[in-house]
């Protein structure tokens, strides 16, 4: 028992990684080598996703000798496994003519998202090199908009007239040499190609040869326009738990298929982008070099030193307060720290409610009302333990009571900017995960410091 | 082509939300006015994605109306797609005569997801009402560990010999009384019930009736221990863009299938999980009542509160250097803010890169020291700008040069914890991405203030 569980643990680990610690050794070994037949030996037979992974972790001279000794032979799949920022510099020294070469072999989905890599010089070359046909599919593919359920849908599909039998249908599949590499259901259209019906593989192969496609075909789906944004077509996928849905062009014709396993790509790029704008990042790769990643960063912490000099203004403005008590300089970064991560909590939540569209103006409503009133709730927490701790320390009653005060206006503040921050800013056309952090910043400290200090002016000195 | 767009628009707004704003007004209306016949004629034709999401929007009391006007009549659908929270409250409404004869409607992993939400008893009292069979399929659903591949598969499945022809599948698939609902691919096993092959449907509806399985089935396929956590399940569905893949018990025999709608849900829900934690939140949701989301998000609060009294204490211990100089005081948030903000670049980066098992133990040195770098280089750009501005504020250059020193200091600091601390943790039980974010907070702030003063007091004064 124990030792299956443990072979179990480590046949997991090895697939996850794709290959054995030990054969990616072997292979590392033999490209140091330059052995270009024991290398080609042994990437040959792996999973393309694994070759993928392996270029992405070479350095660049032996990433082009594994290159070189593939050229034209490379597994097209490769290519559209690669992450973005390693495409490039794969395609570039493929050369234009191997590139041709591989991208007619993929599926049109695949061969377009390749393409959108190449800048436009590049992409006319490659199209120039390639057969006439694939080259109007691509074309067609690239006049969407980026992001667009045009560009993740595939071309290829069966669309069969109503008429039609399950005998005749099968034996045209049978027959067929055009199909599609896999496909899960067939769509049934008009004359004007518009989708009617779609009937799901499973359908047609348990049902008898002699019924008609318009019996068996289930008539309510959700069909995408073309020109719909991949999030919202991954967030119709989700809500139907969809596993295919039919794209139509502006006159609603049908133009292509989504499969499911097309989304799931989208909505995890989809959730990175909200996790590293909310922490202050543009992108994350361990392809871009050093000097790029620390120039993508260098935006935010610039608003955030803004944000932070804002916050010392608003302190030198209470000079005289602050040299008559020490004691406020010591207790003052409290207030502002407490309010930040209030907000923070509130636009994290808001950002995920807007991401899912769970937030509608119906309730954006009743969700700001809720984050206030959850924001004053713990304040009342926070502020009764920070009084009394802050009394202990200082012994001084009055004090205590106007940090207790200071954090309470700071955190119910913070947590209201937290939610309209990110609502009013996703009425515009900004993306609220990437702007409202700093808003936030600016507002909490700047306005926690003030509120702390101006009490005390007021009411200590 | 205006009006068409627009009326496009209009379109994907309605079937995002799902149903029309004027129908779930009318809705609304008839619930208010308990007209239990007009509910349910405007409920009925719903997808049950869209009853789920109208009940989960419902008042208790109007929700308590709804289910009742359905009982046992409900779309057994519609209880798969409640979210968690609402579930509970469902279940309990519709009591357990109801819930046994909805869950034998379910494919069997639905059955599953809605049990788990019960307690120990209810799911006791609903096996007990259920017919014999489904029960044993759900009993042994609910032994596999939670979150495992076990409880996300689908244990329908159609599974053939090697030997049979097409036709013979064919003919079998059409005579078939108890198939699976849906269903993508065909498993071919060995006399010991062990998958040696998939065959998806489209090639088997493509081939000759005469052809045998074993010379049309893909022999290189990923199969899934049933008890694989469903995060790896997920990443290997995600890295070699799996439609469905065989699940198999210790000895290697099938018992299952996950399709990649199954896994959808997980990869969002996980990465939902990092957001949050990164956060400050252990969990969102529009159902808790205030008291329990303002209890859920108080713990970050409360550790931040110690970060922000040791930031407070180490402040304390500079009394005599801030009352000499009180310009101390106004730039001093700068340092810890900056670092923060740094630190958290980092973590969230290292929390991603840990998440999709992009950080291994062979590159987990390189990402430490690219994080230095990149902290070390930004440092630079900020450090000399906020020493300008405060040397141009204060006309005191060694102020200035003290700043920018403590800011270089505290930047790289950020860098190496936000990176160092989630995997430090990701090798314990802990989730990197809830607990690392107050260690960061802690001690950005505290060597912040520490690094700025202790300068200040040592050169300054």
């Amino acid at each position: 028992m124990t030792s299956k569980a443990t072979d179990q643990k480590e046949e997991i680990q090895v697939k996850l990684e794709g290959m054995t610690p030990k054969l990616q050794q072997e292979i590392f070994t033999k490209i140091d080598a330059r052995d270009q037949d024991a290398v080609r030996a042994l990437i040959k037979p792996l999973h393309p996703a694994d070759v993928a992974d392996l270029l992405e972790n070479l350095e660049n001279a032996d990433r082009d000798f594994v290159l070189d000794v593939f050229g034209k032979d490379l597994n097209p799949d490769v290519i559209s496994y690669l992450e973005e920022d390693y495409l490039e510099d794969v395609l570039d020294r493929l050369g234009v003519g191997s590139v041709a070469h591989l991208i007619t072999e993929l599926e049109s989905d695949d061969a377009v998202h390749v393409m959108e890599e190449m800048d436009r010089d590049e992409q006319m070359e490659v199209l120039a090199a390639i057969p006439s046909r694939d080259r109007a599919i691509l074309v067609e593919g690239l006049t969407y908009p980026e992001d667009s359920a045009g560009r993740l849908m595939q071309r290829e599909l069966v669309a069969v007239p109503p008429h039609w039998t399950v005998g005749q249908i099968t034996d045209i599949l049978r027959a067929g040499t055009d199909l599609p590499e896999d496909f899960y259901v067939i769509f049934v259209v008009d004359p004007k190609h518009k989708p009617i019906g779609v009937i799901n593989l499973s359908r047609l192969i348990s049902t008898k040869r002699e019924v008609v496609a318009s019996d068996i075909m289930e008539e309510s789906f959700t069909s995408i326009p073309a020109t719909m944004d991949q999030e919202d077509v991954a967030l119709l996928f989700r809500k139907y738990g969809l596993v295919s849905a039919p794209v139509t062009d502006q006159d609603g014709r049908l133009v292509g298929v989504i499969m499911v396993d097309d989304v799931v790509d989208v909505i995890d790029e989809e959730a990175e982008e909200d996790l590293l704008s909310l922490g202050g990042l543009s992108s994350t790769s361990a392809a871009s070099n050093l000097f790029e990643t620390a120039l993508h960063r260098l935006p935010w912490l610039l608003m955030n030193l803004v944000a932070a000099f804002t916050a010392s203004f608003v302190i030198s403005q209470f000079q005289v307060t602050l040299n008559e008590l020490i004691a406020l300089a010591i207790l003052m970064p409290i207030v502002p720290s407490l309010g930040g991560n209030t907000g923070t909590q509130a636009l994290t939540v808001a950002v995920r409610t807007l991401a899912t569209r769970e937030m509608r103006s119906e309730n954006a409503r009743r969700l700001v009302f809720k984050e206030a009133y959850v924001g004053l709730i713990n304040s009342l927490c926070i502020s009764v333990l920070t009084a009394l701790v802050a009394w202990l320390w200082f012994k001084d009653l009055k004090l205590a009571l106007i940090v207790g005060c200071a954090i309470i206006a700071n955190m119910v503040i913070a947590a209201l900017v937290g939610v309209i921050v990110p609502l009013t800013l996703s009425r515009t056309r900004i993306d609220p995960a990437v702007a409202s952090g700093v808003f936030l910043t600016t507002i909490t400290d700047s306005f926690g410091f003030f509120i702390f200090l101006a009490l005390a002016s007021l009411f200590l000195l």
